[in-house]
């Protein structure tokens, strides 16, 4: 009989996943997933891609270039570029969501026992593959204008890690879980700190395009032209998943070319390349210019999903669960008062047909377990009300236990 | 300035991927690439599928499960079960191409130092993969049998491994590069040896469909009903890359439940999920009964480029180039005669507007530099016959210098 001898200890998988079983109680309102909504999808937009990538057979059907079609990565250059992230097409590569790009850097820069610094509560994936990785793992903590860039600084200057650190990980723009949006003062100093430690930073950046308040920040990429010597330093992630469909797995990495080549050299034995089906419809897609017609109505949707969620916490769990409204993106990130933990009170909103994620799910270490992640993306309007209300009767009964 | 510090000493990329550069060049006949045949795709049943699973949006565009799509995965066994090993759903895993499934595999089982058999020579991307992965490679000979089952169970008595071998990796049905099947009676052996000694066989198995000279034989995970305990001790793989089209990018793992298990939580890390879209239009596919009509009319277009192939070597280069003729698959083994190095031919043959990939691409170590690998699957029959002349000619005027 076969018994399984594992390389090392691997991850246990994503505590949110574990949450999924739940979403088929019938009736179920859930604020837990990170899934972008459903109906807010361009149906006609993507429908007319792949009619003309039907067209393009033996590009979709066959094998494409490790590091993506170009095609679609013009596409994905002009999009930086009208994002006010000016990039060229050789400095991007195509991934299978930007996750995978993640992931292929840590193959090539990071190996057991190297330190790595991520913003803290973070997003539970990129701690898994930082895990997978055996990564030294120390973290930064957040408020609500993003990564503490003063205690990073502090821990740099400590002298305390093992080694000098590789990366560090941050979603400066509507992070998840918080919903925080780094400070234009703590991006600069960030970008400083980084080249001054001669550490990378990976710039996660799905939600950027979701702004619906406030003035839009460049991101750090493009910021690093302000600080001498910083382009080098910053590892940009973007993707489609949020924008468009996560179905298209399209996302991307702008690095310096030294570690894009290794990445890609990793993708080649990977998975050759991502599917140049769904690259082709991305292509067409941005080509046709329906992203700039199409997105202000799901960023509009969004505004109005969030307006919803924080007012109705605000109305009924005003002095129970305290909020900070992000500008933009899918979460809000929230803590409980009075000494709950957000995980106990978690099991007496599934008994109400409501569920969330408790904060522990974004937590290596130092938990904040009265913290609780709310995403407003994928439910109704009138859903995000009907849970909110679930939500205050499961703390009556919560708390009275 | 930014310096890279690798993780290890990774790979350097594909060996087969330098020639890509020559096949540009116009008027360029290749015998080099492991593509196969545009021309072939099943463009119609593929627009089909296309339109119908463009009727499912949601299905499409949002993320999937991270094992696959439960629809594509009921097609898949339901296809090993028409193949001849029977496995369910549940004993799947959807991967981005069968190569994201060896590579999952890797990660979750092989450590830096771990002893990883291959049979030699291999298909590159596999010792790449290994490599990334810091194994330690001990290769096993392949003749016109397939892998040298008594070699590998000499080795595996002698003593002499590092530690324990934690899998054997094989082609056993119309090998790349060899295009060598294993014997029944081989089989059967290695399954014994296998559960004798404890490590897993990787059954790598693309062109297994691609059959169209002699009998089938039954895969190793088949085959694994006729010696008791083997089939905990297969991993199989297979793919729709050369039998539908590779731009779908969805290839499959069927392997032991916690095997399986260890490898969806690790992909859940690397890339969430493969393209949902294409796993649809893969399972409206195979659902439609395509496959078995399109299949043998690829199976018919191959075995007539591969008589082709082999008759026009036969016909003028009968005394230089020794073949083995496959009975399935896409590629020809070839050794020169007169102790020339294939690298240096390959050399003239480009002068001559003519390629293919010298079997030094193929071994970690004991390289038999007079090997070539011919694939016969994507040129033209026309375009055959003219390359093996040129071939020829550029024997001629190699053996003149």
């Amino acid at each position: 009989m076969y018994t399984f001898t594992p390389a090392f200890e691997a991850p246990t998988g994503s505590p949110i996943r574990e949450l999924f079983k739940y979403l088929g109680q019938p009736g179920m309102i859930s604020f837990a997933g990170g899934y972008p909504a459903s109906d807010l999808f361009d149906r006609d937009g993507l429908d007319a891609a792949a009619a003309r990538a039907s067209q393009q057979t033996t590009l979709c059907l066959q094998y494409g270039p490790t590091d993506g079609l170009p095609v679609l990565k013009e596409e994905l250059a002009k999009l930086m570029t009208r994002r006010g992230t000016p990039c060229t097409a050789p400095e991007l590569l195509v991934t299978t969501g930007s996750q995978q790009g993640f992931d292929l850097l840590l193959r090539v820069l990071v190996g057991a026992g190297d330190v790595v610094l991520v913003e803290q509560p973070a997003y539970p994936a990129t701690l898994q593959a930082l895990k997978l990785q055996q990564a030294d793992v120390v973290t930064v903590p957040v408020d609500q204008d993003g990564l503490d860039v003063n205690a990073l600084a502090a821990l740099l200057e400590a002298g305390t890690l093992k080694r000098p650190p590789k990366l560090l990980y941050t979603v400066p723009t509507f992070a998840n879980p918080t919903g925080a949006t780094l400070s234009y003062a703590r991006r600069i100093a960030l970008l400083e700190l980084a080249t001054r430690h001669r550490f990378l930073i990976v710039e996660d950046d799905p939600y950027g395009d979701l702004r619906f308040a406030g003035a839009a920040l460049p991101s750090l990429l493009a910021l690093s032209a302000e600080v001498p010597g910083s382009r080098d330093w910053v590892v940009h992630f973007s993707s489609l998943s949020k924008i468009v469909a996560p179905g298209l797995r399209v996302g991307w990495t702008v690095a310096h070319a030294e570690i894009l080549r290794r990445c890609i050299v990793a993708k080649q034995t990977v998975d050759l390349c991502s599917s140049p089906w769904t690259q082709v419809i991305a292509a067409e897609y941005l080509a046709s210019g329906a992203l700039e017609v199409h997105l202000p109505k799901i960023v509009a949707a969004y505004a109005v999903k969030c307006t919803t969620l924080c007012d109705a916490l605000d109305t009924h769990l005003k002095d129970d669960i305290a909020v900070h409204r992000p500008a933009g993106g899918m979460f809000v990130w929230g803590r409980l008062a009075g000494g709950y933990d957000a995980s106990a009170y978690l099991k007496t909103c599934i008994g109400q047909n409501v569920m969330f994620v408790p904060g522990v799910a974004f937590y290596k270490d130092n938990v904040d377990l009265a913290s609780l992640r709310l995403s407003f993306a994928a439910p109704g309007v009138s859903d995000i009300e009907a849970g909110v209300l679930r939500m205050k009767q499961a703390l009556e009964r919560f708390a009275a236990v």
